[in-house]
């Protein structure tokens, strides 16, 4: 359920109006927006009267909320989401790009694809300091010390970066150094983990599952809103089917169905999406011909010598070269993207 | 095996190849190039000697040919397959677009809407005489009936038909109406039928089956090309997959990687591939974005009252829009689509 | 719609009631039950008035069909189809075994593998004169010579003949040789093809598709009998997932699904269910263990010299061995499954 | 790589063994077997010389072990791990049930249940005290009070507690009650949690993902055996594909594929498997018929008051019955399952 209330109420209304609500065991969320004021109702809402609410003071409408996810559909917030990063936002009409390597491998590697990355005008930096694999066995990451690089990179070259957490017991380390917190594929069922990566009111860039449908992704990123934090990026990186000539099969219809059942920003990863280097660029372009607020797009120095997934990174002249066909791209699909001056 | 010769070799050198090539109980195929002549050799080629044909007079190259499927793969062939018919062409950079409504409903129906698709520009005309259906319940088509108004509009308004066949009994009927036959998914492993098809010469559209990879209709459409038909245009309309907000899955991934292995055009149908009309749009622009030769897609004069699939059919208006659409992104991806001067 | 009667209606008042129905443009369906007489209804039944019929003389009830598909439902008929072929039945307490190779190879392996079965009491034999091939270039069956060899072994050996159809022009030949018409899955929905073969009148056994929903197999078994043809075996023979370690995914759940919703025999076909030869004999008592009417197993007298799928094919010992211990499983399913004297 | 030693081989050959693996930054972990000692070796394996291990005192053999999972291969180890619970085993002839309510909801419930379980002769009682929801809005488990709950009626029934863990933060207390600690499906690959999980030493119940390969299971049991914990069982329990017609698709296949890659124990959960409650009994018959070690059953005192999956539950009547048939069935898969005197 949800109360819209004009944006002019006065705090005196709009207390009333969550202390009724808590009277009843529920909890009112206030969800910002641009000309009215909701709030949206999360609990035991079958013990909640509308008439009750309908002839309070300030209070415009009440609407039933009829999907299984609440506070991140698009009942509960009719706008777009949008995140600000101060330099660059996402969820915006600007393209959002995430880039950078799999990994933290070294110091070294990561000055260089930060300074190159910075320099074609990309604000957003992901590489990894811990690595779910899949075997025990594979290259885990560098761990507290991937971070540490982390944290030098983005002081250095003021670039956000974008990383990704396990488990509770080192998020706060992560926490620290993320502008993004990355909740991966497989953990987007990690309810406790995510609850907890909600609680630090940080962004949040949360990966659908491998085999998550739309509404348990969904209903997920519900996880996070219920702790007060509506700073969710989703990610579609591809879903497990029968197909093998792919690593995985990049599900694009999701983006338009997605961004129809919520506000919030929806961007795609053609790296995992399809795994094969030389088809990323074809995916990205589709990613946002169909409306993907933005990309996360695995770019290494070397993508021969990746220490992980190498043969689905770019080097990073492809990744240039991508640019300038997302520069042409973007208007069409009623984005923007401005190529940056050093980009020739 | 593949022998490759010059242009310029005279028929006596090649007709000795040829000769030889069967005398092992194998099938030439003499395939089209415009810088070289390829022998495609199919049949129990373990029989045959490499050193046996490099000595030959006119053969430049011997080459094996390592994927299952032969005479569709980039080694047989390395130049894109161009299907032309005269005022359109299919596979070039030129991009196809067919348009139609699901099934021949009337004649009224068929001549509103060849008019208006005409007037888009539209040289192609989908619609289906012969519905396959899941129950045996559903409208199954205007059948003979729905081919003759096929005929009548192909005469009036110079556009090209694409219609479906179900079963050998009535190929020959469509085919003589037909410019390109359509197989649809459920029929894409009917092997007989498609063999059939392949007999007739007549350019074949041929639909990847719900749960087909891309190596198994690669094979399929290597029994087309068996037949020495090589006219064979691919359609990527969506897998089946546990995901249920959306008709099918669309497989994006699956236009680059069918591209870089066969030389075959390749189109892509987004009104099945999402089923959902309002958001057919981007899923075309997406599928433009990542590679597809053309597209196939249901237009319906009007929709809400269409006998079959409705729900995934665009109006007039939204496909006119959807058309400036692409006359914008396709320079971008290095294809060409020039705007009818009656859109406005 | 079902229009109940009493088993003692005269045929007068059937016939009034048949005609009444005819009249509003709709199909009368007689079906056969041991306690009543049921009329079954497709068409455009929303043209019928359900209290008109209600009031005829010796109708007993009429009944709403809600399922999509009707005539095959337990709706329609709730006691289970028996097939009966004379020295041995179909969906009956008696355990159906359907056994032999891939393909008929040879006169000499015909009549060697139908004399070890026969003497193992089986009284089905499967073996395909067609076979639908992913690649043109592989064995495509002997053709009209396997059916020739197919009747020669029935005559001599007293044994049902199973085998599969590709097409309708071949039909007539296999409907003259085959005891039961096999329908593959990659025909499940050749609507056109499984219409043909159930105009026949012949049994039909129709494997679900690798793709196909229940659903969807239900539908197709409706076109079947929707030709008034209710001698239909559903076989359960693996679905495509993500799984690769396996040829398919055994979809067991379906058997009592599938016996829940239709009075159809269900059978299963572990030999490609599964596709690993030393785990076919688990994966056949498993499904008996939940339900399944018979089984459908590949034999050959030597599966490693086997032309096709000899991989998973049992030799006449390992079957035998497996029928010793379904003989042991049988009763605790409330099946009955007795062993041949000659079986050790 | 594996080395071979007699069993009768002195500690100080073994150590010297040991200590050269260490030398090269490997990790040797003894492996348990009845004729023979195995050193299994993980880590960079590269570095070692196999012909340096050949000659050293005691050693018998060295083994390249070819599979990406090692210590949970039947290379490292041939026979059958068995679990022994004092009262009860996993993994030997005898067939292991695990029986209980999906969630614990009241001191009574688990009371009631408990008890009418022991009678039946069940060792092992489920019972969720944490759960993970889908929904952040569902009933999440009593939590603490929920383990107390447990605490008490194992001590008071002496009754085997199997509960799952959530994650790292609540593993302790998790681990002070549990007997066997549960990894449900959408932590299969949390890897940090099945490490600390494995670090108790306590036996694990390790479910497969819903979208995981069986090879992905193997890999996640292996960071168990990594810890040197060998106590894991292996649990199917469905995958997600296109099938809507039950919850999940209880892949049976995998049951003897796994046992042909692993000496771990397999246990089937037919509850979440079909998700049908009329339907477990016959998924449950074959999950043993094609050779799985146990099963695991939700069992409620009353499904239709269940807090959660009460569709999915059986009452005891029900499941007093399935007994039944197991007992008979069981000595036809060559296992042992003894129904207790109470059962009439």
């Amino acid at each position: 359920m949800l109360i819209i209330m004009g944006l002019e109420a006065p705090r005196e209304d709009i207390e009333k109006v969550k202390t009724k609500i808590e009277l009843c065991g529920c909890i009112p969320h206030e969800i910002p927006g641009s000309s009215k004021l909701a709030i949206g109702i999360t609990g035991p809402t079958n013990k909640l009267n509308e008439d009750d609410f309908q002839l309070m003071p300030s209070v415009h409408e009440v609407v039933r909320v009829t999907k299984k996810f609440k506070l991140v559909s698009r009942q509960m917030k009719s706008e777009d989401t949008v995140i600000d990063f101060g330099n660059a936002k996402i969820g915006s009409k600007e393209l959002a790009i995430i880039a950078g390597p799999c990994s933290v491998e070294s110091r070294e590697q990561m000055f260089l694809i930060a300074d190159q990355l910075k320099n074609m005008g990309i604000n957003f930096l992901r590489a990894g300091a811990y690595k779910p694999r899949s075997s025990p066995y594979s290259f885990q990451g560098m761990k507290e010390e991937g971070l540490k690089i982390l944290d030098e990179v983005k002081n250095k070259f003021d670039i956000k970066i974008v990383t990704e957490v396990l488990n509770p017991g080192t998020l706060p380390l992560v926490a620290e150094v993320a502008d993004i917190i990355q909740v991966g594929a497989r953990n987007m069922q990690n309810f406790n983990l995510i609850e907890e990566v909600g609680k630090t009111g940080k962004p949040v860039l949360l990966k659908r599952g491998m085999s998550a449908t739309v509404e348990d992704l969904l209903l997920s990123a519900e996880y996070i809103l219920a702790q007060d934090n509506y700073n969710v990026i989703l990610c579609e990186r591809g879903i497990r089917t029968f197909e093998t000539s792919t690593r995985n099969t990049l599900d694009l219809n999701a983006v338009p169905v997605i961004k129809s059942y919520t506000h919030l920003p929806v961007i795609v990863d053609p790296s995992h999406g399809i795994g094969i280097g030389d088809k990323i660029a074809p995916m990205a372009l589709a990613s946002v011909a169909c409306g993907a607020d933005g990309l996360m797009i695995e770019v290494h120095p070397n993508p021969a010598e990746a220490m992980s997934d190498g043969f689905q990174s770019l080097n990073p002249k492809q990744f240039e070269k991508l640019l300038g066909k997302l520069s042409q791209l973007a208007p069409i699909v009623d984005k923007e993207f401005e190529l940056c001056r050093t980009v020739k």
